[in-house]
This record gives structure tokens, sequence and C-alpha cells, in this order.
């Protein structure tokens, strides 16, 4: 039996319009109803035929859903919760794929109703894409979801959203919100901020021109901007959001960095090798893990 | 006519036997020989078939040359000169790889004898692996290749040698070494540092595991450990020899991070959403310019 029968997603960019995607594929039965609070996005996803029903407000859309999952930058998660509230119906799961956990609870937890599920979900998937059109039905395959329940959450929900991510391909682990956070900090949250970074401090540096960064990019910047250029909605909300574990993260990076720095000044060589030794062993494990390709620069066909 | 007769490649890692593969299919007339201080890769190398001969060292190969490529990392270049000064034949073009161009000049123009040319060069293509057996014929194709000539080169030396590389399908263009240095620390080698830093802050994050870094490294963090896994040795050579200009943008690196910490710490999300969105424009233009894939996710295909 399908773990729901009736799901409603907000939000119907990059995520949202794969998740529909992906349901349309694997639980073809399922009602499935979505809005996004942009009228474009409507129009496109009802182009599409991404969904049964494309009402204009997420609370018309969550209305008998028995799954509703927020697909949204974490910042708006209060106001539609706000805006849902009235509307969900008893027993619901309200779940999400919000990039950070811990608020998920200080934005949603006192607005929803009693006997309302309120169960985070973080799939660890995406592209540096965004909108309904850059979504696509296998985007969560083999992919990791994260569910973050709180410590006394109902055991079916739970269970039941864990049925649902896995009908989807994904694989799916159960943590603790704060441990979550801190984990994604170091493997994605902060990887995003410091590709941000270098990509605006690389395109504003004095003596080198735009034109050469791009042109020479292919050395190892490049490799930076795919993520970097990410939805900088979503990821403004992140590092917002999950302020505390992108600090605590950030500041042992700034310390790594100062100490190769200053083994630079001090041409100290063996420990610049050590350091960059270790890095093989990683790289190697992540793909062994099946999170990478094998193939040499990602496999790459650049256009040439 | 071809710019070369016979060319000595001292070093047969990645570059080194891409040369040679290269060289075989666009220019197979050419006498190829090359050696390695390696022993087994020497003998992998003959067992390839990659060279005409292969002789044990850097002195006996380069006789009778009249293109050396040094491909070898740049601490090795000074005892390498020491050691083909005197086997070089007149007119000889002695070039090579390195990601750096100034510590060229500075290691090899006062070994060389009267009569030899010094231009250095710098292809600006490669992958992450390692050896002769990661070596490819078409690694240069459509990339860049730096050629930075000191102020009194011979010009025919450089016509010949920028003949050389657009043969084996690269695009040269001809920069001053210390503001090829300067670039490329932004464009590779600042990347290449920060990428082996936050792979080691990661790896060793406490409350966090290795495993669980590898498991979600989906998020962003497996974009870094590419270039992370690339050769160490090469690299540190890089940073030592290329300190200022590293520093110098490193210093940059390191301000434009504080500030965006800053921007987190105080809840700026309108600075970091305008920073986050420059980065989109930088993306595309590499995209445009043939410099990387239009694919989402580098059009990766993990095994999944």
């Amino acid at each position: 039996m399908l773990p729901f029968q009736r799901v409603a997603i907000i939000g119907m960019g990059l995520i949202g319009s794969s998740l529909a995607r992906a349901i349309r594929v694997r639980m073809p039965t399922v009602g499935l109803v979505g809005t996004d609070a942009d009228a474009a996005v409507r129009a496109r996803v009802t182009e599409l035929g991404l969904l049964d029903d494309v009402p204009d407000s997420a609370g018309a859309a969550v209305v008998d859903a028995d799954l509703v999952i927020l697909a949204v930058p974490l910042g708006a998660f209060a106001a539609i919760g706000a805006e849902i509230a009235g509307e969900l119906a008893p027993g619901v799961v309200v779940s999400d794929v919000g990039s950070a956990k811990q608020i998920v609870f200080d934005s949603l937890a006192d607005l929803l109703p009693q006997g309302a599920h309120l169960i985070p979900a973080h799939p660890v998937a995406g592209t540096e894409r965004s909108g309904p059109d850059a979504g696509f039905p296998t985007l969560f395959e083999g992919r990791w979801c994260i569910i973050t329940p709180p410590a006394d959450a109902d055991e079916t929900a739970v269970a039941r959203l864990t049925d649902f991510w896995t009908r989807l391909g994904s694989k799916v682990e159960v943590m603790e919100a704060c441990h979550h956070d801190l984990v994604l900090a170091a493997t994605s949250h902060i990887p995003h901020l410091i590709a941000y970074s270098i990509v605006g401090t690389a395109a504003d540096l004095e003596g080198v021109t735009r034109g050469e960064v791009i042109k020479y990019s292919a050395g190892g910047f490049r490799d930076f901007t795919r993520i970097a250029a990410s939805d900088p909605t979503m990821w403004r909300d992140v590092f917002l959001t999950n302020k505390d574990a992108v600090l605590e993260v950030l500041g042992r990076v700034s310390e790594d960095l100062a100490a190769l720095q200053r083994a630079i000044r001090w041409g100290e060589g063996d420990a610049l090798f050590q350091r960059f030794s270790q890095s093989r062993d990683i790289r190697r494990a992540i793909v062994e893990a099946g999170q990478d390709t094998a193939e040499p620069d990602f496999g790459r066909h650049t256009g040439d």
C-alpha cells in the first residue's frame, strides 16, 4: 500500500518539480497538488502537466492532503506555516526538503495544529539549476534523504515518510536535526559559501581581468563556479538559518587556511605535502561510496 | 614544415605522457625521446611504447633534441637544468609545462648555455590523475597554452613553440611571466589550495565522522575533492614557487570570506543575496567561452 494518497507540494522549483515528476513515475496513482508563490511558475507547471491541480495558494493546496512538502527557501517557512495551518487535514504529515533542519521546528512547530505530524526531511540532491524546467524525475535516485524527526515523533508517520522517499529511489537515514545541521554545514553549506566567496574574489581582482578569469578557469576555478551558480535566495536562507553550525565550521576553515598560508610564507614544503596527500584518500572513498563518478575530470565533455 | 624534428620530454607523468601521445598522433614523424627519474615509470613508458627511446637520464635524453620540455614538478627544475646544460644542442628550445612561470627563469636562466632558447609555457589542462597511465592524446585540444617568453626572446623560437602547441590542438596566448603567475594564482592555484584546505578541515572535524563527510558529499563537498586529489608534489612546488602571487590572492580571499562571515553573523541577508547573485554570470560566461560543459552537475554519471 502506498504511504500517502494525496501529496501537496508547496514550491515548484528544481526540487519541488523533481518531486512531482518522480511521484508521477514511481507512484502514479497518488493525487498530486502543488503551488508556487510565483504566478509564472504556476502557469509553467500547469503547461508541463506536472500536477493534477495547481491552486493559487498554499492554503488551498494542502486541503485533504495526507502529505504536505514544503519546497521553498527556508525563510518562507513561517509564513507558509501560518497560511496552511487552518487548512490541514487531521493526521497529515508535514515535511520539507530544506537544507537546514532545526530551523524547520523553530519556524513551524508552534503554528501547526494538534494531530499534524511535523517530520522534516532533506534529500541530499540537486543541481546548480533552478526553476520548474530544471527538475527531472531521477534526481533522488541513489541519493541520501535525511529525515530528522522530533524526539516525540509519531513512529508511523516516520515510517510512512521513510517508505515515501525509498519509493522515490532514495536511501533514507534518520538523525537528529542538530547533528544534521553540523554535518551538512561541513559537506554542503561551507563548500557553497567558499565557492560563492572565491568566485566573487576572482571576479573583482585588480590586475586580472574578468575575461582572463573566464579564459583560464579550466585550471581549477571552473569547478567552484558550478555550485556558486545555485539559487541565491535558497542559499541566503540556508546561511541565515543554520548560522551557528556554519560559523563553527567556518572558523575551522579559516584556521586551517591560515596554517597553510603560513606554511607557504615560510616555505614549509613538508607541511604542505603532508596536508595535500591526505585528500586523495577522501576522494577515493567518495568515489567508492558511489557518491561521485570515478571518471577523471567528472567525465566532463567540454565543448571542444 | 614541422617546427621541431626531435623532442625530448623530461618527466613522464600525466602531462609528459599526454604530450608524448599527442605528438605521436599529431606529428608522427617527430623523433620522440623521454625519461623520468622513477625507474618504474621509465619501464611503464617503455611498455606502453610512448617513445622512440627512453634513456636513464635527462642528460642522455636531450642530446640532439631541438625541443626539450620539462614536465616535472617545479622544485626539480634547477637540478635538471644542471644535468642537461652540457648536453644541449646549439639552438635548442628549452620549454616546460609548469604552473608557475617566473620561477622557470629563476631556476634555469643562469644554467643554460649560450644559444639555447628558454621559452617557458603552461598548457592550462590536466585532470586529477597522475602518472603515465593517466595521460591521453586529446588532453590539450581546445585548451589554452600560455607562453611566457623573456623580453629579449628569439622571435623564431617563440613562433616555433607557438606552432608546436597549435598543432597539438591548443589555443596559444603570449603573456609576461609575472602576469601569468597572478592570473593563474586566481584561476588555479588558490582554488587548489582552498580545495586541499577544506577537504582536510572536513575530514578532521570533531562531531562529524569521516563516514558522514563521504556519505553526504553530494551536497557540494565532492566538487572540491576532485582537484584536491591532484598530485601533492606538483602542487607543493607550485605554492612554494609562486609564493608572492598566491599570498596576495589568498589575502583577498580571506578578506572576502571574513566579510561573508560577518554578514552571516549579523543576519545581513541582502548582502549575502547580492554576493551570491553575481556568481551566475561568471558561470554562464565560462560555459559560453567553452571552458566548461553546459550540462547540469557537470553531466556527471554517478554510479547510481
